[in-house]
């Protein structure tokens, strides 16, 4: 019996998808040969990242000015190559430090050049997205992060300004539609809701590169990665092709447009029963919340705790450990989360009350 | 019917590994969850991640103070992190140009700091591996390339020095004993002997870290990957549990020493042929010929490429195609290629003979 897996990321990904890369794994495309052995040069291959990258950008609804690379390094790297590649030598940067993710790029980014944390919620453990502030215009951009998986926050509204936004929306790419073209740089690990880990989606404004005076190594260099068509060097071809099989399915479900209405009536159902059952409360800010990773506590820890997570394993839940700063639980509902696997959640959580 | 896969990398890999991994997509050890859904942070990856590096340890017989990482960015990435992590402020660094791999790490290597290119056959297109080259005992390190996959050159003598030695052994890693002991740092993408695309083995003398008196970048940073046991951040996970199965397959095959056996009875078989057959004849110096890669020119394309092209392709071989830039052929026998498929390309340059 399938179970349902709440993980943050690596996260569950659609049946479908998992039967596919399975096939594929044995023999792409009837070739007889494996997805995994074939070389990134190949026909079979650049087709592959061809249709990859065209499918964001119809999906996402970028504009010519955009461009779509498939990296390696995660979110994490990003955090390096963002500054590298958009902060002019001497110049600033402004960041918002919404969580600890956002706190790690700040940390890297201080390492190229001189960085401005506009706001930061870290006092109150991160349990709301700051707002409010001034953003200064003589910064190279603004550095975001649109949701942040440890806390269940999520930013509904992006300022409006003529400073370039860079935004790492690892967990909430795809979940939602919004203006994309509007940013210089997004990138995300694709653990979430673009495929397996393994993989960065990278989209970048490529007017806007080139301006910094800093000779980069290559690999850190959006420009080689442009001309190279994201084959500058061996590309991460199994999670690409995953990647590429996930995107199809978001395509034939409607796509982002569609998903979002999904996400929305999933996690007004499992909000509802938080805020609902008096045995539950939430994390964070109320309109700050997360549409991806709902955070939750049980308000008596001590004498349900162990009823409870019997109760969720014994219902094919798994994965709703909270995050181990935060502690409580943590269901993430990314875009292959079925309405059903939510439903059976809060099933739980009302049982609990009935029985506790 | 399956194939003989001859690609250069990503290339052919143990049809049971195939099996396997093809399966854990579906369900991982038969947990009711795929392993490309499952956290990087739950029990089951913790044991592939550990199991894995154990595993490299055990095969190429390291000591305690040389670590394993699997890190993402390809040799690609190492070219940079090579000089960052062993190359002081101020100082300098050697390096040996035997081919367009090597050329590459000298571009990235540049942009770091001083760098002396003590040799290069780059005037001979790279046919032979450059030696009799003296060492200067002022620099910090001596890179190393130790097989060229495009010209079918490899390293079978490695210089004793006192200067620490710096190696790209991503297409003839695995394939052979070396005392692996002695160098500071190894690195090689998984694509040829080690697993699919996606992740880089590093294998790194930690004593010799944090010397540089650079404040290096978290993903730049050897040591920081250390500390975390290569879970800095989410890594890729399908790329190394494949890895793993990989590894166990040659273990069960009797180890380093009996791949290298065979490597040797299949290399013999084809550069015999080629040498024998006057029709054909080899691309680089017979002394530095590679084990792995197999380079070999038609003497008569004109008149013979397409009748000999139509017969590798009729008797299920793929991906001889030699490197764009060098033209010809080029049979990849890494240790996944077995002697069956050796034979059936001999087999198929005998009868081109006979029948030309």
């Amino acid at each position: 019996m399938k179970k349902f897996n709440f993980s943050a990321g690596p996260s569950t990904l659609p049946e479908e998808v998992l039967q596919q890369a399975s096939e594929a794994i044995l023999d792409l495309n009837k070739s007889g040969l494996s997805l995994i052995e074939i070389s990134h040069r190949s026909k079979d291959f650049i087709a592959i990242m061809d249709e990859s990258r065209a499918l964001v950008k119809k999906l996402m609804k970028l504009d010519d000015d955009h461009e779509v690379l498939f990296l390696q390094g995660g979110a994490s790297l990003q955090f390096l190559m963002a500054p590298l590649n958009f902060l002019k030598k001497g110049s600033k940067a402004a960041y918002i430090d919404s969580g600890n993710f956002a706190s790690a790029s700040i940390k890297e980014a201080k390492k190229i050049g001189f960085i401005d944390v506009l706001a930061s919620s870290k006092e109150a453990n991160y349990t709301y997205i700051p707002k409010n502030y001034e953003i200064p215009l003589d910064v190279d951009y603004l550095h975001l992060t649109s949701n942040n998986t440890v806390y269940g926050t999520e930013m509904h509204d992006f300022p409006e300004t003529s400073v370039p936004l860079v935004c790492d929306m690892s967990s909430d790419i795809l979940s939602k539609e919004l203006n994309f073209n509007k940013f210089a740089l997004i990138y995300a690990g694709a653990q979430k809701n673009i495929g397996p880990a393994g993989v960065t989606l990278v989209i970048v404004n490529k007017t806007l590169l080139g301006k910094t005076g800093r000779d980069l190594p290559s690999y850190l260099d959006y420009q080689v990665h442009i001309s190279k068509e994201s084959m500058a060097n061996t590309p991460p071809v199994f999670a690409i092709y995953t990647t590429l099989l996930n995107l199809k399915w978001l395509e034939k479900q409607g796509g982002v447009s569609a998903a979002a209405e999904r996400n929305k009536i999933k996690a007004d159902l499992l909000y509802g029963e938080v805020d609902r059952n008096p045995l539950f409360r939430g994390v964070c800010e109320k309109v700050d919340r997360s549409l991806m990773n709902v955070c939750f506590f049980l308000n008596d820890e001590e004498k349900l705790k162990e009823k409870f997570d019997k109760m969720w394993k014994d219902s094919n839940i798994v994965g709703i450990g909270g995050y181990r700063s935060v502690g409580g639980y943590r269901a993430s509902i990314y875009n292959a989360m079925p309405l059903e696997g939510v439903q059976t959640l809060v099933n739980v959580m009302k049982e609990l009350e009935k029985t506790a």
